[in-house]
């Protein structure tokens, strides 16, 4: 089949899995977590062919080790996903829900309900453990989806699609081709051009993979290019929190796009403070960018060249700025819009940074690793979005669904509503009680 | 001022706008309307001149009377655009509420709060009335704007954004530089192309003019294509209110987006019925388009060469259907989803309407021209979705906000939740009371 032929199938599911109730979808939940444990060893003997042409193509420097590790899928890894789809079962569903009712008038009545987005389009990297997640994500909210993975996990992923999809056609009423896997760069750039088909493409990567989709579509992209997170230390900074802070978000996983990338120390800390501050970060293995102010301090690897820079390692940019004023509108010029943190003990300094800066994620003596879907209680999440329109942050279920405007009558026209003898509107909120 | 350099001044003012207390913004919304009401004069002698040179093009033929009367400002159109800001005014300040409050731990709080978008850029046909409405949309949300109207309402629209401009100049604490207007195709393009500066873009008008935005950004853009609009009408309907319906949805104000464009017949109706139904709406001067069968029935003045086609005109594509699923598969298929509605008597045929059709606004009995923001009662509209992502159906102020989290900790940090003696998170609703 073509992406075109697949696509369409996919779309038509999709309207179907729009009123299938939350029963049906907590038991498709079910029948993949089972499916998954009863096939595991299957799918781990795919993951070792894919695992060792990857060791080849490490040995002979073709791919980065980082990506080798990342293409491996543990039993205890395994057992995670399997875990996670349990928890989305116990969560309640998110379509259906009333979020408005009002009363336009007697007998007319307006209800917006929540409902799933339709068809997604989910292009992601070398890990195949993306699969059964958004998968199960896409279940529970009611979407359907065609999963583009990396050609490094092509047996992992197809052995994983074929389990999920045979799970998913024991159940009774489940829509059939809501789910499938594509494999090649080809069919990607498809995808990418069938906008009467899809409804939103979520890229899951490098930052070269977004951009490259966001490039080429016209699709709604969710997702984020970028994570430049900052932290600005205020004058009144508890030193030990602020060390303590500044090393997990530097350290405790330097590749994630939450990661510390620059650090803003305020002119009015006590020299002895900032010294303190990056000499337990050097300590930590950090190599610390910045200019002759910073370099005075502390000894630096170089001058920062470009402030709007995301190491993904253990590198950091340092600025020495004026005040909380100069921190944001630094934050918002060259930041990205992800998460970004000032340490401080003044409120009224706080509200300031909390108000005026411009990111998904506003945080307040706080590591900026916390910005993810699972930390936050959703469950889970299919990426963090920087983007300012849908869903920011870390998107979980409720960021994969939509709404629709259902209007029950008993025969009226607008045009009793317009002109000389207009009938008014009621606009009564309807009571949830009822 | 360059457009790049007019939207950047308004990204830097809309960084101030979403901090900004709802009692500024409505102090704003006061003065606009008074400053319309003390300069109605001076707007409506602008919008004469536009009219003189209008009249002038459409003698010579280069312009559509249509377009002549959309351009026209009267008193009492500039009154209903005043008494539209004062409404405004009194609905509730759609930024900073709390849509959620989690304690992630103890004295961890994650808050997401409702936030302004940021730049919008609006671009806009004929309508001068459309500065004034967007204008005050964007100040009651909290967004910065720039606007580009119609070359034939130059003189209305610079009138407008003047008064406008000034009456903000005047409210202290009211960030400078939040409203523009440009004027040139070659401006609008630029602003297409300035995704690093315009978070949305909303263009109102003609269908081309939409396929041509789309086209031609990679920034948001809220609004809709089409509106080709369906009513079913099932074999169970009432006959009168059938007649009632139809007539009103297709003739009450023909060349709307959310006029009847399709009339699905279904065949278990009696031929009377049909019969009746059609001869009525040909009474109401409408033309009917469909196949032998339909022309069994009444006079057709041609076949339907294209399902989706909106006609904006007293004209009608009829196709008789086999049932409900015939009707529900047509509409997804050849609509825009946009507004359609069924017409019957029996509650589990209306359901299944209703949850299958992919549509932003879903109707039982009732006429699709209650699709508008007023009608449903949101105050005002900036146009209607029929995207699935962010704002569906008619868009008020909430669809132009968006949220950040907040998170407010004292010190944690991520190394404490993860691994061996990982802390557990508590994920606790804050009750409202707080």
């Amino acid at each position: 089949m073509t992406v075109a032929e697949i696509a369409k199938k996919a779309k038509e599911s999709s309207f179907l899995l729009g009123a299938l109730p939350g029963a049906i979808k907590n038991r498709a939940l079910q029948a993949m977590a089972d499916a998954l444990r009863a096939h595991a060893s299957e799918i781990l003997s795919a993951n070792r062919q894919d695992l060792e042409a990857a060791q080849e193509a490490v040995t002979a420097g073709t791919m980065k080790s980082s990506l080798f590790e990342r293409l491996k899928l543990s039993p205890e890894k395994l057992e995670t996903v399997i875990r996670g789809i349990s928890d989305l079962i116990t969560l309640p569903d998110p379509v259906g829900k009333v979020l408005l009712q009002t009363a336009l008038d007697t007998d007319l009545i307006l209800t917006k309900v929540s409902c799933p987005i339709g068809l997604l389009g989910v292009i992601f990297e070398a890990r195949p453990d993306v699969i059964p997640q958004i998968a199960a994500l896409a279940v529970k909210s009611g979407n359907a989806a065609v999963l583009k993975g990396g050609k490094e996990a092509a047996c992992t992923n197809t052995s994983l699609m074929k389990v999920l999809q045979q799970a998913l056609e024991q159940i009774d009423g489940y829509p059939k081709n809501s789910l499938h896997l594509i494999h090649t760069r080809e069919e990607a750039a498809e995808m990418l051009r069938l906008d009467k088909y899809f409804d939103l493409i979520i890229p899951r990567g490098s930052n070269r993979l977004i951009a490259y989709v966001k490039e080429n579509t016209k699709i709604a992209v969710l997702g984020h290019a970028d994570g430049v997170c900052h932290i600005y230390v205020a004058p009144s900074a508890d030193l030990e929190k602020a060390r303590k802070i500044c090393i997990d978000a530097k350290t405790q996983y330097p590749s994630a796009c939450n990661t510390l990338e620059t650090l803003l120390l305020d002119e009015h800390l006590p020299q002895t403070f900032q010294k303190t501050l990056l000499d337990s970060l050097l300590a930590s293995g950090v190599e610390i960018y910045g200019g002759p102010d910073v370099g005075a301090l502390v000894q630096v690897a170089g001058e920062v060249t470009d402030w709007h820079t995301e190491y993904g390692d253990k590198k950091l940019s340092v600025k020495i700025v004026k005040n909380v004023t100069e921190a944001v509108t630094h934050i918002n010029r060259f930041g990205s819009h992800h998460t970004d943190c000032i340490l401080t003990r003044d409120a009224q300094e706080a509200k300031i940074f909390m108000d005026l800066v411009d990111s998904a994620g506003v945080y307040q003596n706080v590591s900026t690793r916390f910005a993810d879907g699972y930390r936050y209680g959703f469950g889970a999440e299919v990426g963090i979005s920087t983007g300012k329109t849908h869903a920011r942050g870390p998107v979980g279920l409720e960021g994969l669904t939509i709404y629709k405007y259902k209007l029950i009558g008993d025969g009226q026209i607008v045009a009793d509503y317009v002109g000389e003898n207009a009938k008014p509107f009621l606009h009564k909120p309807v009571s949830e009680e009822k």
